[in-house]
């Protein structure tokens, strides 16, 4: 009953076995060796851009802050949403990477709207030199609050910032779990629409910890490169990020954990809805938000499940409806679900 | 037939075996898994340091430059070596970890001598506060050009750090090299011998990416986590860090690998020397400096041999010696050092 | 009819007349002239604080941005008014002096509130190290939208932060227009109200380009005084800055002038009022927001007015109210608002 | 007898009075006043520079930092003289403001040739990824050791660097000094040379606090604009800077300032050259390295003297000789020199 994230569950077997295929004899290091080229070729076709540049690290911090380092200035501003991953989760490293930029929060409290993110534009650079500047847009996908924006959604979202003539960076901690859940291409949910870099994950879907940063155009590869080195995330033995990500991207695994988990989180969400949860966003992916009673949750904590509470400590004694975030990966099994909703 | 790093070979199976071990079931991420405990307890029990504060990193770059970032202010300078990893081989992670502080360069060319350390320390904050104050001083063993400070020569360095009140770090990428190279405790080439904090080194000896860093008094303890996550080096999946750091040094793992690689790299020092091979450094753990005719490595890396030349590229006809490094891991074995000594 | 900033007026004869007699003879550069002994002891006088650290920096950026950054980690949150200064005004000022620091913003529009203040400070730090660590408050005293807080709102926003053990900055670029407005001591308006470091504006009110840096508790002084070299505001000829600010103090001219600006910007005030102008924010020391029609700008800014519109530029033509904002400095005439006020 | 730097004098009667002149009436701030404008043809006259960018900061540390940071990336390493101003008197502002960039020391002890200019650069980036990559060159003319390149000498540096593609940074504190020195003219001794960007020195030269900013190639004029302001060291009274430097640059004050200081400093030369001195360096513009006996110091700081010893406190009885700094501005007299000479 391990509900609490997406990169609490173990490394799928095939992965793990690609690590140990990848163990034999020795190979150049720092991204020379041929499962890295191997990978960048996979990347390029998945994505049907051959010219893209791609790039791995073992963190999704990691890909966000050198991407967005990447396609910033220290002196501009970085517009995101009020409750994104790189704003509340990350220890401010995006301001550390880009050397003291700074996130103007579109408030939203899960996807933004054009109309929320262009307002937020306007309002920055009224002041000339005084206020920072206008910087990359990023969007992330699934969003922090279990929501998968449309294509139609992020299109309009680049538009605005194409109007602006910023760049849009797109946080795919969770990518595969969208794109099956919008049953569309790679290439459909980012530079088709607009999108200009991802961070591309691996780790919450069934890696070990890996994940791409894809520039679609490889005028950024360089610089990448240097910010990645400079910032102690370029691996000597990279074959073994490489690795990873190619088993991962081989036969499908990705799409293939991403549907798991999201129809694991389906089945969850309806047993929490006859239940009588309340659900504080519409599930869409692989996370649900949905309130309980009280006497539910400490049912299901003292059976040993394991999930975030989202409003506090569950203090107290009454039996009002208490918020909680729950997670499935692909690993996660149904007599696992059904138990839990036994319990509450 | 590769001496081009003792990052290049293959990971010590007993390593890969931890991670499939670790990988049942769901642990807690970011550190607060079982595994990372067990640890924890490990090296404090092999440092003899029950205090200390113990952390883990994926690159030797990370551990390096957040050790020296959390003991120093950005507006001071880093004493070391003029030949340090932290100085040439990091493209200034240390000054972007740091916010900006420097780092002076005491000449040597190899081992800094506690005279010359002295001497740059002097040299420094006699500006008031027009020039940078003094900060940390940056040790590394085994050193970048294959040398081992004894442990009098370490005390002497880190007497010189104390006479100034300076913290001392260690970066210990080789660590376990030197370590048998000189027949001591972990502790007595560490806090036993002055040194503040340590960057122990797992990735070049049979890991596939983790180090540790040791502060032996841990006070820096939060600060350092903060600073590791803001630098997006904390894993979400830790777990697979920490099995990997306890595989190596599980039943004396990496002391093995250690006296492999050393003893490697002396059989094929003895091999060089009879070759005529002229040496740089007198090398000490398991890397070799030596200068071989140009005909030579042209045979060697006809055949397939690979090695960094250490006076630029092979151009020209004439058969003068040429430098170069060499580094034997636990993996080489003597049927290729003999192979490649045939050639040359 | 200048009433864009209090920026843009001239500077107090008495403050050019000092900077004229300090220009005798050789001193001793980098603040170890006798200029800014006398000043250092005026200012601890004026404060009642003989122990405070007292630096001088030619800019209200450089104080604010160095204060902070000086009782700031670069993993912190700043907590400040969504409309202060030090978020809308400085480029990202904060972030780069503070290595990359966030700024909280509490919601308010204007003054803040205790409420609003510990609302924002709760939210923050219940990542543990996945979010940003609670740094410093910072308060503008006057505000940006012309209010004051009395001394009890004052203490009652540094209760907050002292329940979370946080320290507590003043932006006091206005510190003379808010402390006549509320006739009170210097010291009830900082170290008394539980403030712990205030940039202490001459620029706006009668100086030509100095600002105080004061720390009531002398312990940050070292550091502050190496980031403000490293930041490159350390003056070579420092007595020019201590001559302004000795003048500004000398014979309460600091004070002498606050009042005139402030009175007449109640007199600016009192016309608009009787003009059936709209206040924006009540209107407590020498700035006003006020609508007007558009006619009135037109008509105003045709005669040769100077000041800022807070809506945007005055395009379209109808007669709606249109928000402007009007600062009056100490050398503002009654002729010249009468002029302004016949006008619209 | 004040021998101690050229920023210990007095502010030139002229620059002064410009001050009080530009005391009439309100003026917009930031930069956008008539003044800035004046000053700005002005310069691109003097210069022969119709497009070029020109900016006004108060410290030369200010000026330089930004100069290098708008020229630079963080991934880079500047390449500047081993006792440079940037290097040795700025408490890592240069770093500051790069974001993390190196500073590559080219051993000289004052003068760089182009020979060990083009070994340092050589030496960088031989590295990949792994090394910061090639920076700005920065020269110091004067230098710091009171040197004037010639112009085929300036020329033979930015040669070196042009051939690897590097802007050059000119550090012109005492751009007067050195041109009247050479009797060039300001073109000669910057863009036709090969200089990119100057620091145009005017405090140390009779000014209070001024220095420009000039790029001849404006592509860089917004960066440097904003990297000011988030710098803190964009002026809200600007025309007081601009007054100074208009002045300054008016009636050639600033190159009979710099003539009377250069023959100052000859004058003072000759007599310490009768008077036994050792030169440690060939003065060739206002600043002279020279030793004298230790009684001989003695007696002058006895008698009130003011100037910097170079090689420590003057501790000890024997008489050997002692290195000393003497600098002369413009406002010092023969009769103070004679006072001096008379004692030594």
């Amino acid at each position: 009953m391990f509900f609490a994230s997406d990169n609490s569950g173990p490394v799928h077997p095939q992965v793990l076995q690609a690590l140990t295929q990848a163990n034999s004899g020795y190979a150049m290091g720092y991204g020379a060796d041929a499962q890295m080229d191997a990978l960048r070729d996979t990347v390029r076709t998945v994505f049907e851009a051959p010219e893209a540049a791609v790039f791995l690290v073992a963190t999704g911090t990691a890909a966000n802050a050198l991407a967005l380092a990447t396609l910033s200035q220290p002196y501009q501003t970085v517009f995101c949403s009020d409750v994104a991953h790189i704003h509340e989760d990350e220890c401010n490293a995006p301001e550390f990477y880009s050397g003291g930029a700074k996130l103007t929060l579109v408030p939203c409290g899960d996807k933004m709207s054009p109309q929320a993110l262009c307002l937020a534009i306007e309002g920055e650079e009224t002041r000339g030199v005084h206020g920072p500047q206008r910087g990359p847009v990023a969007i992330s996908q699934v969003t922090e609050r279990g929501s998968v924006y449309s294509l139609e959604e992020l299109r309009a979202l680049t538009a605005v910032a194409g109007e602006f003539d910023l760049p849009v960076h797109l946080d795919g901690a969770r990518f595969a779990n969208a794109m099956v859940a919008l049953g569309c291409t790679p290439a459909e949910m980012s530079w088709k629409a607009g999108i200009d870099a991802v961070s591309f994950g691996g780790t919450k879907n069934g890696c070990m910890g890996v994940e791409a940063v894809i520039f679609f155009d490889p005028k950024h590869a360089w610089e990448f490169e240097l910010r990645r080195k400079r910032g102690a995330h370029l691996f000597s033995k990279n074959r073994f990020l490489a690795a990873q990500m190619l088993a991962y991207l081989q036969d499908d695994l990705w799409l293939d954990n991403a549907r798991k988990a999201n129809a694991n989180s389906a089945y969850l969400g309806e047993g929490l809805h006859q239940a009588g949860a309340e659900f504080l966003h519409k599930p869409q992916a692989n996370m649900i938000f949905a309130s309980l009673p009280r006497a539910s949750h400490q049912r299901a904590f003292d059976a040993g499940a394991s999930y975030h509470l989202w409003d506090g400590p569950l203090a107290g004694q009454g039996d009002e409806m208490v918020g909680a975030r729950f997670v499935c990966d692909w690993s996660i099994s149904t007599a696992q679900i059904d138990e839990f909703l036994a319990l509450i």
